[in-house]
């Protein structure tokens, strides 16, 4: 068996090692029942007692009110792109989004057929390298909500704070979800498909106000309401049984590392070290403006394509995996979500380093 | 650790202990690659390789057309509850519909919200204990298809062949697909939620005649219409990779039992020796009409509640679990899809006699 690789793949991504082995474990004979954890009916005891402690979990680490709920839905963070007006919008109600990427865009896309929707930003024109200032945009007035996506993983952009407007937020956290602490008070939704920062992919966890859950029209399809999975406790039909467990055990994990604020702090460091590796020379090009790059993707580019292409091949041959950037814009990227761990940034640091000097 | 207990629960249900044992495995350390199976990119070669494989085993073994699209979809057997008059019907359209139970039931609720539906027949008045012959009702003229439950979980029913009649069939095969061969010519749309004859919760599996993609209004999300997940072979957001990967294990397990038709023998074998101990006296009573028996859920009561209560612990203390009928008609289950193994039925069977000689 090759050693582990250090895999910077955008999502699914690296998780710790420790919480794979346990689910190797539970996946043969969970908790030594004798059944597997993917075989416990997703009413038994032992499944209901997973998934409570997996939200229990996402309530202490995030400090979730008590008047919101998490729910564990399926479609990815793709299919919150049209629940979410669904659910709020409909009858020319209005709604603000932010533009800053192909998420965001995506999103937009399928809000227009529910609502009034206003883009009031984009950075398309300079490929979205940013995201906005406070100051740079217009709430549209009477806006049920401001869409924004915190983290843009192609880009390697994100919001260093949330916006302090009174307008509910509603955000897509997918690629940055638990990576520091949230006011989830701003905050009406809240959503992010698992597998960038909380574990495989297959469950989309949404945090909603509860206000909100009855303002859905009577003839959405059942299993398209927010309701009728806060109203089952995420139960109305057979739950992503195995993704509910992984992501309680990475919970796990990221309480024993201290918590989202501990692991703020570690985010910081690992990004910052690749940021000076890019800053330290003109060989490295990051792709985000300063005040808008990203502790989790970091996207940059070389001199050359050639160069770029060459750099990904060598990487990958001493175990550095998955930096090619994606190809809406190109270059190379490096996805350091909470699991990657601090010894992989150290080697693509000194690999950065060696590199520029060999070939510049 | 204990031994391997029977589970007899309707799903999340059995699954072959050599699946499990690869997919532990495979989650540490996927082939060897020093990366684990859950931390692929969906994109990654090796992903795409394992998607692969799990199409061509199902379209090999359920032997389905050319013409025919398999996807993997998330959101439950539930979420094509709407989908499909979604994307069939819309604007007056008919479609016609049996009620055999609790899904068939849910399923025209959703899809009146969507075209003129007609119940052709139903058999709620004797506690869905039956599934109708072909004289029993009539498609409406000018439906678009006629929808069914192929086998109904709760009661134990199973539709032992499908209407020869000219229209589309739309069937939902969540408790038996794969469990015998089919003439897929006859359907327009077989779908399956995984969790009980092909893999663990989480993912869908829906066989579209390609001709039906175009039918959808393009005001629906795009999430929502199939051409979508056709047009991108279930790649058009993230997958629910780990799900995928299982059931391409369980259908190469399934292809090493010797298929679909072999499958359906051993299922005929399992049944019958159960059936016959219900048949042996009058202390089973079997739910489902003998022409309407299922060879996945064998439902049955015992003169009392009380015996059935001590059956069922008594049952549990010698590693018979998950005998609990359903809440909406109590009693006794089996269920004992395809993975099932023979032993427990056998040790099933003897049980059953033994308590029977006990407590008569």
């Amino acid at each position: 068996m090759p050693e582990r690789i250090y895999n910077f793949s955008p999502g699914p991504a690296t998780l710790p090692v420790e919480v794979l082995e346990e689910a190797a474990r539970d996946i043969v004979n969970f908790k030594n029942k004798g059944i597997g954890l993917i075989e416990l009916s997703h009413r038994s005891k032992e499944f209901m007692a997973v998934a409570e402690e997996t939200e229990t979990l996402i309530r202490q680490l995030l400090a979730v009110p008590e008047n919101y709920k998490v729910l564990f839905l399926q479609g990815g963070a793709s299919s919150q792109f049209f629940m979410i007006p669904m659910n709020l919008l409909g009858n020319g109600k209005k709604a603000t989004y932010l533009n800053t990427g192909v998420w965001s865009k995506k999103a937009i896309k399928e809000a227009e057929n529910f609502g009034d929707i206003t883009v009031a930003y984009s950075s398309a024109d300079v490929s979205f390298n940013r995201v906005p200032q406070e100051n740079e945009y217009n709430v549209t007035p009477g806006s049920e909500y401001l869409y924004l996506v915190s983290n843009n993983t192609i880009y390697g952009t994100q919001f260093a704070s949330f916006p302090e407007k009174e307008t509910m937020l509603v955000c897509d956290m997918s690629s940055d979800i638990l990576s520091r602490p949230l006011d989830i008070a701003k905050f009406g939704i809240i959503f992010a498909g698992a597998q960038k920062n909380m574990g495989p992919a297959g469950v989309t966890v949404v945090i909603i106000r509860d206000d909100l859950l009855d303002r859905v029209a009577d003839n959405v399809p059942t299993m398209l309401k927010y309701k009728t999975h806060a109203d089952k406790s995420s139960m109305f039909n057979t739950p992503p049984t195995f993704a509910i467990y992984c992501v309680g055990r990475v919970m796990n994990w990221l309480k024993a590392q201290g918590g989202v604020a501990a692991m703020q702090k570690i985010n910081e460091k690992k990004a910052s070290q690749i940021y000076q590796v890019i800053d330290s020379g003109d060989f490295y090009r990051g792709h985000a403006e300063k005040a808008s790059r990203s502790m989790m993707n970091i996207a940059f580019n070389l001199p050359t394509s050639e160069l770029e292409a060459k750099f990904i091949s060598e990487a990958a041959a001493v175990g550095l995996d998955g930096l090619k950037g994606h190809r809406s814009i190109g270059g190379c990227r490096a996805s350091i979500y909470n699991a990657f761990p601090a010894e992989g940034v150290d080697k693509l640091v000194d690999f950065m380093t060696g590199f520029a000097a060999d070939n510049s």
